[in-house]
């Protein structure tokens, strides 16, 4: 039975009627940031990124593909098969932009993408500029690498975008066509097959959630069972793995093949769960969940550590300067565990999150917006790369731009992670100044206003606007890395012990102008890594709040970042730096600066003891978060610190 | 002016017309190994290796390629590109393997291979049997990877080393039409281009120096000159690095891309340098040399990090587990070096081969001469691999099978690595047991016996079957890891200090009869890597002799080998194992085991403190050689050791 919340639209995913989540999702208009942290990267998203993304769309050739599609041009298509992607979640971050602040400011962009879409669309629904214009005639001939059903999922997320945060439906027509084109072209009845890049399956259960056409979502578990028999073929890569077509997926335990591609499935097998409630899927998501954090994930949320095949690697296999990390696996972490939360209502699930969004996602973009790292490595000697898409630069634009939109996409919806409702309450998974406003229950509405000095500071408060007649809950994720948390109802201490589910639950008659405080303390700490991981040995990183810290050359012009040491043992202090990389806390360590110079010129290896023990000065350390690295000049990086 | 030594048949390196040679290659049939280390792995290469690869050439579909265009059977082309050099390179080693031992016993394998291949052979010299069979009519139209110059490259090394070693000129005859179409094809007159995978440079100077036709050593140079202006493109990896293609090759100062194109140029180079002098062409060379061994090479001589596109990564990035380290790259780092310490005379040169061909290629090969590594990693958690082409497994053969037939050849033309001479007398390189018979100048025969504990003990005996007249040097390549080195002309003490090129040099007027005793102890020792390879720190690695060793679960039934440290304070002891892994010596240390229950089932990532220190527990450590790994049941390995 619809609450009358549901009519209000929904954010990029809405489980108001998903019979199996344990937590729903708020509606787009129910949290608006307000400010902070966050609310800076999303202006800049908005009057940088979004722009620049714009004009890049334009000069890497992926609207004149389309333009070509519609017969508005001619020329040969240009850049990789997945171009269309790249203006679908444009498209996307354009769309939830404008339910953050000035919803004209692109309508006129959108409206022109939207016709050239519309033009370029064949008659049949099918719609994809590289088949139509590169290889006429061989639509859905290959599907291991194709991305043609990868380019429709993208183009249902902007649809639904577009739909829910403007509501344009035009796209969604475009999408709708193309979606009942694959309904009526794969299926137990049709035709099998299955895309050797997931995104379709998340994007379908989405059109289902908007449409309730149970054919999507049909389609979508269709797709996935064809998974685990090889049908994909070896590939390239000479293995099954690549396409997660290994294993079926309910019989998976590890995650594997593509960092993206996994988590992807991963991501629409965990919606496919939220509307079916087969608990084969999730609990094949749990056992690659924990494959991933205990024996994969990088300590800033980054995975995937090999460049080849953009793949996960072996348990434990983490080198920091050879890290892949993508961009958009990070981003596809966070999407994932969303989704976890969503399913369980776990706090586990908020703090990967949060630590792959403040670090291996917020790394991706420059401070400025318009530079971007497709690879995101723990340490850089500070060259660039000539092979590979790694190197200690952000590129304005990539050959493969998946990450950049994908970016913007993410940060123009942010406002759809801080919170969800159930039937207790309200929950808070991420601190930031915001608005929240919604129905927990039909005509039950409550409104809060929230202010955080958080990332930085160990505080909310959070002021009641509206309240009920009856009791509901407010749930507050417990910070996870401080052990004195206080919380302060109208000045009032109340009961700071988390849930098992690692959250801090006040139950009553919340009132206009109650007040809810929550402090803790944020102080630098190291972490340490699992002893089989062979980069992090006698090495700690530095932490704070939801930061992973970096050293970087420009703090050091006395010293080589390869040659500095940390004493793990003395205190770290904190300092706030207001001008610094757009206003950053750093971190001071003491450390000292190896003398490597007898190393000079000489082989890489040598007998213990055919050279004296080389000499330590003491020195002191200064570190920046990780995502505000390479924002100077170019120089060496490092996130973990040998031990002095 | 010729020698009369010349009349004699030539190794697979003739520099005895090179007039920038420092060092002469010996003849084919002046050095025999007889027995010791290395003659049982011959033994092994040719009662096991080579009958296994002629059947894998048959399965993979090699031979029926070339059937197909000889017009023999109908079918498809079968496995990549290059199938036909693998061909080549199997009879390669057939050819040197007939110089050894037994000559006859392959000769109808090899005349039905010679009958096929010139049944493939197109009218004008061409031939290729994929671009024959799958590509008609598209011959060079992919330098960058269509392997068409590499395939002709390994045609005339095969042709020579039939010729060279049996005498037999059918193929040789095959190979020079193929060499003159070449030469008609492309050059300054005609067509430019440069191949993506280097390997016809250092074929066409050795037809050179056996035709002593000009034109080939010119082509040679021709291709050498195309190289470093993008000529080549971007290809997959977006990237002329990859190609050797960034930098013009007289101005290269660092190794990169490709680790086996990278070396492969880096031969026919030093080649090319050995026929014309340009010192600028060593110059880069040796800056390239140094850039590897300070920045690039594993302890194993294993030479390329990254997966991704086979190639050399930055400076010091050299992960353990994720090491590429393909066979054929430490082949290529023995063939490169062989050609340095021709250009130069240098020991370190010598010393470099020595490390890989214990190390890093003889790995690359089972014990029992029938399973293969393509990657070499220095650690394994003893998975296999889902994707590429590592894992804790050899293989019977790969569906890029460069490695076996190369290991095949190399291991067949051991011989040829052992001694050189010059106007000063003879220089032995590496110490086996051996029978060496060359003229050191016209009519001034000399002739040798050599016994032998090496690899396994420090000592080598020297003598004398046939002198001179005249005095003549005897120059002995120092043993590098000892400094206790004794040395006795008859019974008496020599002086035993090396001169700046690493050599002991014994200048006298030798008659049969006398006798050289070199002894020098091999005593395991422990080697540290420079401070900023993360992989290494705060590890050792134990040596003995030429041997790199290494940990495996099979010797360490109570403990896990990755909770394995060492007290790397503490004596190593030795132990002569005969039976084990074909006869080794083990290397015994004082270690203990870490307690890392702790971590189990939990994230990757702690805070500093947050659990009670992990508990060691003493224990032995037993380590074999390195390339002796994988020879027993599937389990973990390391090579780099953490200090307790």
């Amino acid at each position: 039975m619809p609450s009358a919340s549901e009519t209000r639209a929904a954010g990029p995913v809405d489980t108001r009627r998903s019979p199996w989540a344990r937590l729903t999702t708020l509606e787009l208009d129910a949290v608006r940031l307000t400010g902070g942290f966050w609310g800076a990267r999303q202006a800049i998203n908005r009057d940088a990124a979004l722009p620049h993304g714009l004009r890049m769309l334009e000069t890497a050739g992926n609207l004149d593909n389309l333009r070509i599609a519609a017969g508005r041009t001619r020329g040969p298509y240009r850049g990789p098969v997945f171009m269309d992607s790249d203006v679908y979640k444009w498209l996307e971050a354009a769309a939830y932009e404008g339910a953050n602040a000035r919803p004209n400011d692109l309508a006129s962009d959108i409206t022109s993408l939207i016709e050239l879409i519309a033009a370029a669309q064949q008659p049949d629904g099918y719609l994809n500029s590289y088949y139509q214009v590169a290889r006429p005639g061989e639509r859905w001939s290959d599907f291991p690498n194709g991305h043609e059903l990868y380019c429709a999922g993208h183009l249902i997320q902007a649809a639904l975008a577009l739909r829910r945060a403007r509501g344009d439906g035009r796209l969604l027509d475009i999408a709708r066509r193309f979606a009942d084109h694959l309904v009526g072209t794969f299926g137990p009845g049709t035709r099998v097959a299955t895309p050797g890049h997931p995104e379709i399956e998340m994007a379908l259960v989405e059109l289902y959630r908007e449409t309730r056409v149970r054919a999507y979502l049909d389609l979508a578990l269709f797709f996935v069972d064809q998974r685990g028999h090889g049908w994909l073929g070896p590939g390239r890569y000479n293995s099954s793995a690549h396409y997660q077509d290994r294993v079926p997926v309910r019989e998976a335990v590890e995650l594997e093949g593509h960092a993206v591609r996994a988590q992807y499935l991963a991501i629409g097998i965990a919606d496919l769960f939220l509307e079916t409630g087969e608990q084969a899927l999730l609990d094949a998501l749990t056992r690659q969940w924990h494959d991933l954090v205990t024996h994969k994930l990088y300590v800033t949320g980054a995975v995937g550590a090999r460049h080849l095949a953009e793949s996960v690697a072996q348990p434990f296999e983490l080198p920091n300067e050879l890290a892949y990390g993508e961009t958009c696996a990070a981003i596809a972490n966070v999407m994932w565990n969303w989704r976890m939360l969503l399913a369980t209502g776990q706090a586990r699930y908020a703090e990967l999150m949060e630590r792959a969004l403040y670090n291996a996602v917020l790394s991706g973009m420059s401070l400025d917006g318009e530079r971007y790292f497709y690879v995101n490595p723990l340490a850089s000697n500070g060259r660039d790369e000539y092979l590979s898409r790694g190197g200690c630069r952000r590129r304005d634009w990539h050959l493969v731009a998946c990450c950049p939109p994908n970016l913007m996409r993410l940060f123009a919806s942010l406002g759809h992670y801080v919170g969800t409702r159930d039937s207790s309450g309200l929950q808070i998974h991420q601190y930031a100044p915001a608005r929240i406003a919604t129905e927990i229950a039909p005509g039950r509405r409550v409104a809060l206003r929230t202010e955080s000095g958080y990332p930085w500071e160990g505080n909310i408060r959070l002021v009641v606007d509206e309240g009920t007649e009856a009791p509901w809950t407010l749930a507050l994720r417990a910070p996870s890395e401080s052990a004195d948390v206080i919380v302060r109802v109208n000045g009032t201490g109340a009961a700071a012990e988390p849930d098992p589910a690692g959250y801090l639950r006040l139950l009553r008659t919340w009132r206009p102008g109650d007040t809810v405080e929550m402090t803790w303390s944020i102080s630098p700490r190291c972490v340490e890594g699992h002893p089989w991981i062979e980069s992090t040995r006698d090495c700690v990183a530095i932490e704070r709040g939801p930061f992973v810290y970096c050293l970087e050359q420009a703090d050091h012009p006395s010293a080589r970042v390869a040659d500095l040491a940390i004493d793990a043992t003395a205190p770290l202090t904190s300092e706030r730096d207001p001008d610094a990389l757009g206003g950053v806390t750093t971190v001071r360590a003491t450390g000292s600066q190896l003398d490597t110079s007898s190393w000079d010129g000489k082989p890489l290896y040598r007998t213990v003891g055919s050279a004296p023990p080389a000499m330590r000065c003491p020195t002191q350390l200064i570190a920046i978060p990780y995502y505000a690295w390479a924002n100077r000049e170019q120089g060496p990086m490092r996130v973990w610190i040998p031990k002095a």
